[in-house]
């Protein structure tokens, strides 16, 4: 960690560059195993022989309500996200809750019932939990951080390293980027904002394992949370000897999120999504996951929006509308706080 | 839930009456599954044919450094005394920090690296991780939650419900009671107090492993953690058709625990521990626990103090130092906010 920072930023909670420096330089160096050290979105864990995948998440989104979906079903979503990005089958979830004194019992409700449902959907069960009050003012509503487990097949644990990626092979998105963030961004009360944009938020398993049923070419998935589409790429040249070339013209941003972005100075491209996963996909096989995708409700904008290629070593790049090229590079700074 | 009760208090996060009014009515109606039905401080899972045992915690805790300990220390004992005490092996932890703006790095380095030494002392490894940042004011300091996940034999499935218990069967504690809670509360900025009390945070599975290794005979283990042993005591009866007789001569309280209880009126059956299990073991086994026991650092103060009885038909009875009984029953209010 760079020695001039004293302390901890908003930034550090990005899931850009001050993230990944906290996390190597701390986390990852203090708690260092061979599990960890992977630092996918689930770890790969070995049980009486059994391969699983097993993922926490911390949700803090403010508001806790947003049009198209509240705290809670981000909390079952992110979860069953992150096991069904691996490969894995979800199937189990722990949930605990850290709640400021004075909140209304009928808005604890409205997230619980929010989060069975979203679990039933999900087909996994939240079997474990926790709840902590804090005295007022020390806490803002509720935090909810959830844990979850999977079940993982040997010949889908290549998924979360990407190590059979090769150039030729196309990257996939299930729609349109940046509802989620910019959805939160105008619920937020300081903001006077009309428009409404509704966020993505849903529990991709199901549209993922008829995707890993249909091809055997799924190379590797990341859903694009924090962050958005932006992180996820420039993450993926950064672990691979292979560039990325995108075409802008194949990403679908809806003309709402679009205005919003413009008026607020934010790029599309890392706003935070959290029904959204990007595919790595052998070239062969492509055409085949994007019809199961877009039979899925959460996949009707599919589409491949550009490819590995050798000549981009280590960079991913933008190709623009307008016929230019710019680099994806990971965030530095904080764009929107409390998004997820 | 009562219905006058419209806010969430500090006193439902006490581990108390209040905690099981919310979970039952709010977290258990709508997450109703079969497993989570079991209320114990593990889940029991199956996953591929193989039993584990899977567990959540939040820590909160005020302040988060104390004497013997801090958070990162409670965050790691907590989640592995609680596979520990299902009579799981502790493997695997997750951890999710969520942090408020402006927090020192210096500190969040002290936790981070009080919770690898713990870890590695434990032998679990911390596999998957998650941070959050929130701005000032919205959190306080620092919030960490773990879950974790350990294996269970098929032989000791029984020990999570209690379900063999008989009367006869001994009560066994490895040793005094109340040191967290008020090492805790004398740490606290706005008592000046001047005793010096250690809290007894520890990981105690290997403890609990060489217990499990002597005797066939334990029938139930519950770590005295928020609500303290009188909690443990008091839900132990309510799940089963038993009574339970307790020797208050037998319980050890340091004089130094003893007389801050005292000026502050608080109970030290109901104060909270980070490193006391409560044993139920078979009445030929007792004395070899016992053994074992004082064996471990942690469980050089280890005594017999009471017996499941069925005289005591579904009550808990304390027998006390000056020839009278008075039931133990479930702490009602928030004795204690944020002691973990």
């Amino acid at each position: 960690m760079s020695k001039e920072l004293k302390n901890i930023m908003l930034g550090h909670g990005s899931g850009g560059k001050l993230s990944h420096d906290l996390i190597d330089s701390l986390f990852a160096y203090h708690f260092k195993n061979e599990i960890l050290d992977q630092q996918s979105d689930s770890a790969i864990i070995e049980l009486n022989g059994d391969k699983l995948a097993y993922t926490t998440d911390s949700f803090v989104v403010d508001p806790i309500f947003f049009p198209g979906g509240n705290i809670g079903n981000l909390a079952i979503a992110g979860t069953v996200n992150d096991l069904a990005v691996s490969g894995a089958i979800p199937q189990y979830i722990s949930v605990g809750f850290i709640i400021e004194e004075g909140f209304p019992f009928s808005d604890l409700e409205k997230i619980v019932v929010s989060m069975a449902e979203d679990a039933a959907e999900a087909g996994v069960k939240i079997v474990t939990g926790d709840t902590k009050v804090v005295d007022k003012g020390k806490c803002d509503k509720v935090f909810i951080n959830t844990s979850g487990i999977g079940v993982l097949k040997d010949s889908y644990i290549h998924i979360s390293s990407g190590k059979n990626i090769t150039p030729g092979d196309k990257i996939i998105i299930n729609g349109s980027i940046g509802d989620h963030g910019m959805a939160v961004m105008a619920a937020r009360n300081e903001l006077n904002i009309q428009t409404h944009i509704e966020s993505d938020c849903a529990c991709l398993n199901h549209m993922i394992a008829g995707a890993l049923k249909e091809s055997d070419g799924i190379k590797f998935m990341r859903d694009a949370t924090r962050g958005g589409l932006g992180t996820v790429l420039s993450e993926l040249v950064n672990n691979g000897n292979y560039g990325i070339s995108i075409e802008e013209e194949k990403l679908t941003v809806h003309e709402n999120v679009r205005g919003l972005c413009e008026l607020l100075g934010f790029d599309p491209l890392y706003v935070a999504n959290e029904g959204k996963v990007v595919m790595v996909v052998a070239s062969e096989d492509a055409d085949n996951v994007l019809k199961v995708l877009k039979e899925s409700p959460f996949g009707k904008e599919a589409s491949i929006i550009g490819e590995i290629s050798s000549s981009y070593d280590g960079t991913a790049w933008l190709e623009t509308n307008v016929g230019g090229k710019r680099i994806i590079d990971m965030l530095s700074g904080q764009q929107l706080p409390r998004i997820c």
